[in-house]
């Protein structure tokens, strides 16, 4: 055993989650513990450094075999030099995290944002395998996105390239306020959090749908009574597809990527989902900038992070 | 005098045009000649490679001195091979440009489309100077774009990456068909072509407008009407502008350019469209996102061809 190993570490508010993966981005193995963000900014550090040790360990690798940890973190953050400057999960603020990693672990340490983490990871060892050009999008509480050029995070000026979520693409007759302040943000309505609050106008407005008699309305449940023909969730899902796909085609002819990636739990709805994604982004998309393009789901589950972190080391 | 220089020859539809420039991407000297088009694809290229010898003579250099000849050329290509699979304006088909000139010239040519080639030509010695990513609009016949990632065109998978005037923007309910046969393209509303067809139609349904007078109505003629008061014609320059601003907006989430660069004969309305063109991209941008971000104006005008053409051989 005397090949070289890269260690990702998802950093959350109440876990972090690390694994080892291969140079080709094969993930062995992944541990998880308690974040423990509530003791501040040395015990995080301190975990993290724990937690890496023992998963190297575990797997039967020498530390001499690891080529480097990337750390996947939400939050704002200086990449170049791996600071924290604020991150609401964690409540920390201007943490050094490269650093002190570098200074306890001795190997190189890369420090991303968790939507470019996640993006690298599918684009590397998931459903972008051996695609240079991928945007992804990670339809969750939010709408996250990262864009890879040559099989590398694209950052942009401000570090803000691929973020899709605050893309304004509702006209205004229809655009809500965003969490961000903006209005018509795509996360408005592709989110599940969207897709919810669309849900819930509905059944407030009187509307005739089986959603009105679900207690607690998640995402899924507007999904799955789309599926089962219910025409108002069906119209919400819709809703949430047309803007997804509104979104690509103006990303199909600026960045022209070669996939489209899509995640996080709304995408679990499948091809429902993504077939009215993909007649949408048929519809608004030159055929020159659309063609051979796919728009495929994300393969790697909650693991993109943990992979994407590692791919730091070698795509960043 | 033993500096390198590099040859750029923008080749249109009835003239070529060439010129000289330094590594600096100063612009030495510029010649133009006739294409001949009608003669066929064999005399283009012969009076390619003649009027590029005529300008490196004229201009006091050796042949030896000569870095290489970059070519701008409107049409579908084969940009990696140089070749023209197609020209509507010169009406050739898969034309091996590069080859053919490169066995005359003997020294190395790359060809680009000349949107590609403008948007070079301003990034590296116009209004993007020292600028590493810009994205660049020129406002003519149509909206043609550009995109520069660390101070090279940037292609996408397809080629397609800064079609920018085919950016599906308008909404449905307002959207008409563009010529590439999809509906609600930027270049329906924020071209020259645009803005005479939104002025035409309004004096057609009667709206009150001095415009109603003008025997051959050019988009010149609407914005300085809109600047004189004309709310008519101000109402078009504005839905022009807004929708500008509306697809810079997208592209600061997608590429997050650190400046986007306006050119073309409607970008001579100068801050009377610009001042509106930001003031939509700074309501529909995020805060991170439009950070440092500015919309300029193109400076080298009708030379941006000849000098990005000549930069492709640094460029590219």
């Amino acid at each position: 055993m005397s090949e070289t190993i890269y260690v990702g570490a998802d950093i959350g508010g109440t876990a972090i989650k690390v694994g080892v993966c291969s140079a080709a981005g094969d993930l062995l193995q992944t541990y998880e513990g308690p974040t423990e963000a509530s003791h501040g900014a040395d015990r995080i550090v301190d975990n993290i450094v724990k937690y890496v040790r023992h998963i190297v360990e575990a797997t039967g690798h020498s530390w001499e075999q690891v080529g480097g940890v990337g750390i996947g973190i939400a939050g704002f953050l200086d990449i170049p030099n791996g600071i924290v400057k604020f991150s609401n999960n964690l409540n920390i603020r201007n943490v050094p995290l490269k650093q002190m990693l570098e200074d306890q672990l001795g190997v190189t340490v890369k420090v991303n944002n968790d939507a470019n983490v996640a993006a690298l990871g599918e684009a590397w060892a998931g459903a972008g395998r051996g695609v240079p050009n991928c945007v992804c999008y990670t339809l969750g509480t939010g709408v996250g996105g990262g864009v890879i050029i040559g099989g590398r995070i694209y950052e942009g000026y401000n570090g803000m390239a691929g973020e899709l979520g605050h893309m304004s693409i509702v006209p205004d007759l229809e655009a809500i306020q965003c969490t961000c302040g903006m209005t018509g943000c795509l996360e408005t309505v592709s989110s599940a959090t969207g897709i919810i609050r669309m849900a819930k106008d509905a059944v407030a407005r009187g509307d005739k749908t089986s959603l009105s008699l679900v207690p607690n309305l998640m995402a899924k449940e507007v999904i799955d009574a789309a599926k089962e023909g219910d025409e108002v969730a069906a119209r919400i899902v819709n809703r949430a597809a047309y803007y997804l796909g509104r979104s690509m085609a103006a990303t199909a002819v600026t960045l022209n990527p070669q996939r489209f990636i899509v995640g996080g739990g709304v995408a679990k709805a499948g091809d429902f989902l993504f077939d009215q994604i993909r007649e949408v982004f048929a519809k608004y998309t030159q055929p020159e900038a659309k063609e051979g393009v796919e728009i495929v789901a994300a393969t790697l589950g909650n693991n993109a992070g943990v992979v994407g972190a590692a791919g730091l080391i070698l795509r960043s």
